[in-house]
């Protein structure tokens, strides 16, 4: 698996995919930092007029439920990359936060071959389970995954996924990437991440790139690419204490370490158990 | 007063309030950051078809003038606060800058419950005595505070907000916070702060996450608030002059001091004369 | 003609200039912190009913074409700019990327009396011959500058000049800047340039401040700015490789550069040649 995420890493670099991202306006900005630093290549666009020809020639379509304005134009981008066999990533951003997103949510399940799904606890939940969460877009307290409910959690997202035929990855203080069969733990990050806006978009981002560059290979891409932040975000987090930051510095410091980190360093740091 | 400060500051981070803000695009990232630093939690949807079912989950509520296309969502989400009784922060931007802007914060102002108004000197004026500016977002230099025209200034910061029945902020080189009958006087911060943009939407944000946590003490949350950003922006400011670094990195340096303040440091260092 | 870079830079410090820049959602933030760190004043401001009324007291008007649901606005303010001849800076972004864009940019350019034109290699060969790139926002390699292409580049680049009327700048590895008459060729920058979003969006809002603190030297103030910002991208590489910092931070220090520069070290370290 180690061997594969490191290809995964490598073929990224070399093919330096463009990633049609569909996003929201807070956090525009890092998701295309984030694919550049990741040697990917950008494209936001969102009129309907052109996204089906902006899709035509990107390699990965990231759709963010965050650009609810945007939901024609994901409809239309959604099917070009289907017609196309081009990986689509969903984040379900704040789905369960309000009637509204989860309809949108459903809609674009149901009309689009969807690669990955990406969402926090909350989301995640809401679109497996039907449920609602309270917290906006960060997730609830009680949907949070520990060591306790961490089998029933494996199960609940392994019966999403193979329901929906999509990689799902829920991540928070233990990130967990099904493909229904294989399911990798990972045990990293650190607090840090949740004291600053972008960090889920900029992962579900990050998952654009390594599975653009691999499309062959979207369980491992999706893996690789929770394994990266989650290692960048540690070493983030030692920098900012050492250098006593704070929370901006910590954005900073966490691109930064993505456009830095090599495919030896990530095997090196990843702490990853697949079962 | 300093002793409600601290208050206010603890229980921001205990309460983790949920802020609604309807924001515009240009400094949207560093609100829902400012937020965060200050352990709230930002939820920025601004969709007519959602806005309200967001607001009667949230804690507070930001309307940000820049946002001209969500007028009609500021008024839905505004109903929706008015009707639970969420303090409503209201950041007049470029108020004065153009007759639409001008008309929409009238509107906004009669049809809604506006705890607080939070604006540089001519967004202020523009409102409180339908005067024009013309420097755009910024305030015009005729328009400043100074040592001689303060009693004048607290006089028709006291009437407005009398004849509003809102706690009014005008900041800028002297920040001064009145309930019509209080008035707090801040001799802090420093020039940085006028030479990046976001430093008056995001301290907007602030007030909206100490107003949240505290809804029964607006005066006391919006003059922690000011004192907050400008006892941060010295900071930040200091240690960008000993870097020998420039205003992106007092920007980042801004939000690294929010997200470290302590209530005992906004107690020491605040500059606040309540007259 | 340094001579006369060092007047343009030191008039926009005295002048403050207004910029009215509509741009896109992903550099919007970037742009206004860019012209704030210029001594220039950002006003975004792009709603239709608004835009003409804005223009009115800017000193100069920068359309960035990622701005596409704006196009009503920009011919708006365009035409208001065109009547009080303030200088009308264009960047076309994404030109070639799709029919739309290629649509909106002819319509701009017919409509509008442009005074600067600047975009990367693929942008500026697709207004200029029509053809077509595939690679999203970014350069493709094969329309890249070289020593051998040079030659052919600059002519092609001076008839479009003398076609349109307009100052063009065409940046990248070389960036280059005629009038249809003078060429300037500046051998600057770093890679690291194209490993952040906005490089481009940036120097656009940049020469929106030389130019409107100078609008009798629009040619000066084009390569005033791509000579600024190459110098201020090889200082904040720099300091990168020093530090050992990543792509995000050089974004924070790009920009400090910027806030820092002074005429004379302009002057000192521009690689700069006129032909």
């Amino acid at each position: 698996m180690i061997q594969s995420l490191k290809t995964v890493m490598r073929r990224a670099a070399e093919v330096r995919p463009l990633v049609h991202t569909i996003t929201n306006n807070i956090t525009v900005n890092d998701c295309a930092n984030i694919i550049l630093a990741a040697y990917g290549a950008p494209t936001m666009a969102q009129d309907v007029r052109e996204v089906a020809e902006i899709t035509a020639r990107s390699h990965a379509l990231v759709l963010n439920l965050g650009a609810l304005r945007a939901q024609e134009a994901m409809l239309r981008a959604g099917r070009q990359a289907g017609a196309l066999g081009l990986p689509v990533v969903l984040d379900p951003v704040g789905a369960g936060a309000s009637s509204l997103r989860m309809e949108i949510s459903r809609t674009l399940m149901q009309e689009l071959d969807i690669a990955v799904i990406r969402g926090n606890a909350s989301e995640i939940r809401a679109l497996a389970l039907g449920s609602e969460t309270t917290l906006g877009v960060a997730a609830s307290e009680s949907d949070r995954v520990t060591e306790e409910n961490l089998a029933d959690t494996i199960a609940m997202l392994r019966a999403f996924s193979q329901r929906t035929g999509a990689v799902v990855c829920q991540t928070g203080r233990i990130d967990l990437v099904t493909d229904g069969v294989r399911t990798a733990v990972l045990r990293g990050g650190c607090d840090m991440m949740s004291r600053i806006t972008g960090t889920g978009c900029m992962l579900t981002a990050l998952i654009g790139v390594y599975c653009g560059a691999s499309p062959d290979c979207i369980f491992e891409g999706a893996v690789a690419a929770v394994g990266a932040l989650s290692v960048c975000g540690e070493q983030a987090d030692h920098k900012v204490q050492q250098m006593g930051e704070g929370t901006a510095s910590f954005r900073t410091r966490l691109i930064d370490a993505v456009s830095m980190l090599t495919p030896e360093v990530l095997a090196e740091q990843i702490k990853l158990e697949i079962i």
